[in-house]
C-alpha cells in the first residue's frame, strides 16, 4: 500500500525516512496532538491539502464540538483564496459520514471537488468504520488508507480504547525509588522524583481526561492535582470515596477548580452534601460494590460515559495495585529515582505475584536524574 | 585537536560522523575488547596501522603476559611482507615505554620507522603517564592524542579505576520486580528476570575479573557464578564469609573450578581447611574487620593487589547496600522485570535514605521483556 517514492527532504531527526504519503500523515500527527486535552471524548485529528506538490493548506481539530480538521484545512484554504479542487488531502483518521456536533466532513469534502483523500487509518468507530471511505469513493474520489497505521493508532490510543470498550484507557504513574518505594513510613515523598519528572506529569495531565487518586492520597498529601508547571488545561480529578465521608476542606473540594472534581462513590449524598456539591459544582459517581469495595469497572464504564477518554491514575499503592489485580491498566509509568529509601511505603502491595503481562512493550527515556519505564500491558 | 578532514564512509550504524582518525581510533576500540577477560590487570588495546589511506595491518592485546597491540600489529604487518616505514600508527592507549612483561613499545615503534602515532587517551599508569609519548616525540616521530577520549576511557574503565586507586572497579548488578523485590520470602528468583538478561549477565561475568556474592546467597542459592550462555571465560568467584565456616560442599568449593575461587574471611584457616584450600587451589584472603564485619575496602584492595581490576557484586540485598554504604560502587546494573512479587526480599535494605549521587549518569537499553537500567555513580 505504501507508496515507494521518495522526496529527498523526507527524513525526521533519527534519520527515517518516509514516502511522500507518510510524510504528510506524519504532519497530519503533529498537527492532531495540537488537539490534546481540548479534543475529547473526540479523535486528535490532522489534516493537510496539497496540490501538485505544494501544500495549500493545513488544520487540525482544535475543541470539541468545534469543526473537525478536514473543514478547518479547506476553509483555510478558502480563506487564502487557493483552490482545492483536484487536490490531495491526508488525514490521520478516516474523515466521519454522519451527523455528530457538526456535519459529515465527507460532505464538505465531495462539495470541495478534492480528487483524492490519504487516510492514516480506519476509524474504528461503529458510526464511521470504514464507512466514511465508502461514501467518498462513491462519489469518485480516489481513496487510499493505511499509512503510518501503528503512530495513527498511538497517537489515538485514548480514542481507540474508548470507543471499542466503552472505558477509558488507564495508565498509572508512580515515582519510586530503585528499591521499589513511593514514600517514607511517614507518607513523604517530595524527595523522591527529579524537577524534569514532575514537569513531565504536569504535560501528562494536561493531555488525559482525568487524574484518579484514593482516599488515602486525598488524606495524606492533599494534592492539587493540576497543571502548574506547564501550559495546559487542568483535567478532571477524580477521587475513590467508597463511604462518601469526604473532608470539604481539602483542595479537590474546595480549590478554585471544584467543577473538576469527581467523587466516585457507593454512596449517594445527604441533602447537605448534596447542597455543597452543587454550590461547588463538584460532580459524584455512584458506583456499584463488589466484594465491599467500589467495582472499578463499574466506575470507570461511568466515566466512559460521561466522555473520559483516559485516566492517569496517581496512586497510592492500594489504588494501583486494585487496577493492576482488576487488569484495567493499558500502560504503567515509572519514574525510577537514582535513590535508595529503605523503610518505607512500597509502590504496590499484591498479595500475590503477578506477571503484568505476556508480551509488555517496555520503552525508557532518561528524564533529568531519573528513568522514566514506559510499560504497555 | 580533531582533524576535521572527514572521509564519506566514515559514518557509524547511528549515522554518526567520525573524522579520519576518529574512525580509526574507533577501530582500535573494537579490536581492543577482542582481549576482555583474558588481558587483565591490563589494559584493553587494539592498534591498527596505516599507510598512504591503506590499512597495512591490525592487532590487539589479546592476554596477559604476551605481547602488546602495537607489537602485534607491527609483526603482523612484517608478516605480510608490508613495509611500515613511514606509516601512521593509531592506538587507543598511550604506547608503554617501560620494561613489564615485555620490553616497551615505544622501542618497537621507533626501531620501525613509523612516520606518526595517533593516540586516543594518555595511559595513567604512572610508569607510562606522558613518558611514551615523549620518547616517541624525542625520537622524531609525530605524535597526536586525545581522539573519541571518553570512550577510549570507558571501554578501559576498570583499568583507569584501578591504576589509579589501587581498588577494583565495583558494578552491582540485580534483577528486581518493579515493586524492588529481588526474590520470594523463601528466597526464590528464578521467576524475574527473562532469558536474555540472564544471558547478558553470562556475557558480563566473562568480561569481569570477578564476582562477589554474600554468604547468605551462597548458602541460599549454592550458585556457580560461572559464565555457562555465552562463550567465555569464569570469572573468579569471590565470597564473604567473615568467620569462615565455609560449607565445603557447595558448589564454589567443590566444583571443577574451584582454583578460581576466593574465600574472603577475617580469620586464617586452621591446618584442617588449609590442606583443602591447597588441593583445590581456593584463594584465602584474609581482610581487617571494621565494626565488627569486613572492612570492604581493605579487601577491596588486597583483590587489587591480586590484579583483579573489575568485580560484579551479584547481590544479596545486604552485601549490596553494604558497598552502596560504604561508597565503594562505580556502576549499578538493575535488570527490571514487569512484574509484581508483593511480598518478598527488598534489593536494598538500608537504614536510611541513601542519595546515590548527585550527578548519576543513567542510561536503559531493553533486554527481552526487562529493561536494564545502567547508572553510573
Amino acid at each position: 500500500m505504501i507508496s515507494k517514492k521518495k522526496a529527498p527532504n523526507h527524513v525526521d531527526n533519527n534519520n527515517q525516512e518516509y514516502s511522500t504519503d507518510e510524510y504528510y500523515i506524519k504532519r497530519c500527527l503533529e498537527l492532531a496532538v495540537k488537539g490534546y486535552g481540548y479534543v475529547s471524548p473526540n479523535p486528535l485529528v490532522g489534516c493537510v491539502i496539497v496540490k501538485k506538490g505544494n501544500v495549500l493548506s493545513e488544520g487540525y481539530h482544535k475543541e470539541f464540538g468545534s469543526n473537525h480538521a478536514e473543514v478547518n484545512a479547506i476553509n483555510s484554504a478558502l480563506s487564502k483564496k487557493k483552490d482545492v479542487k483536484g487536490s490531495t488531502m491526508y488525514v490521520n483518521l478516516e474523515p466521519c459520514s454522519h451527523f455528530g456536533k457538526t456535519p459529515p466532513c465527507t460532505d464538505k469534502i465531495i462539495e470541495s471537488k478534492i480528487r483524492e483523500v490519504v487516510i492514516g487509518t480506519i476509524d474504528p468507530n461503529p458510526r464511521v468504520k470504514g464507512k466514511g471511505a465508502a461514501k467518498l469513493k462513491k462519489a469518485g474520489i480516489k481513496v487510499r488508507t493505511g499509512f503510518l497505521e501503528q503512530e495513527c493508532k498511538e497517537v489515538n490510543k485514548f480514542y481507540f480504547k474508548h470507543i471499542k470498550t466503552g472505558l477509558p484507557y488507564i495508565t498509572i504513574k508512580l515515582a519510586q525509588t530503585i528499591d521499589g518505594k513511593i514514600a517514607d513510613m511517614e507518607g513523604n515523598s517530595k524527595w523522591i522524583s527529579s524537577p524534569e519528572s514532575r514537569k513531565f506529569v504536569h504535560e501528562l495531565r494536561s493531555k488525559y481526561d482525568a487524574v484518579l487518586i484514593g482516599k488515602n492520597t486525598l488524606e495524606k498529601d492533599d494534592p492539587e492535582l493540576t497543571v502548574r508547571h506547564v501550559q495546559g488545561r487542568n483535567p478532571y480529578r477524580a477521587v475513590i470515596d467508597k463511604n462518601l465521608t469526604p473532608d470539604l476542606n481539602k483542595k479537590l473540594f474546595s480549590d478554585g477548580y471544584t467543577d473538576r472534581t469527581i467523587i466516585i462513590s457507593s454512596e449517594v449524598a445527604d441533602a447537605f452534601l448534596e447542597k455543597i456539591f452543587l454550590e461547588r459544582k463538584i460532580k459524584l459517581l455512584t458506583a456499584k460494590l463488589k466484594d465491599d469495595n467500589i467495582d472499578l469497572k463499574d466506575a470507570l464504564k461511568k466515566m466512559g460515559k460521561l466522555g473520559i477518554n483516559s485516566i492517569l491514575v496517581e496512586g497510592g499503592a492500594y489504588t494501583c495495585t486494585e487496577f493492576l489485580k482488576q487488569k484495567l491498566v493499558d500502560e504503567l509509568l515509572i519514574f525510577m529515582s537514582p535513590k535508595l529509601m529503605g523503610k518505607g511505603l512500597s509502590s504496590f502491595i499484591p498479595e500475590n505475584q503477578m506477571e503484568l503481562s505476556r508480551k509488555p512493550v517496555i520503552e525508557s527515556i532518561n528524564m533529568g536524574n531519573d528513568v522514566l519505564i514506559k510499560i504497555k500491558l
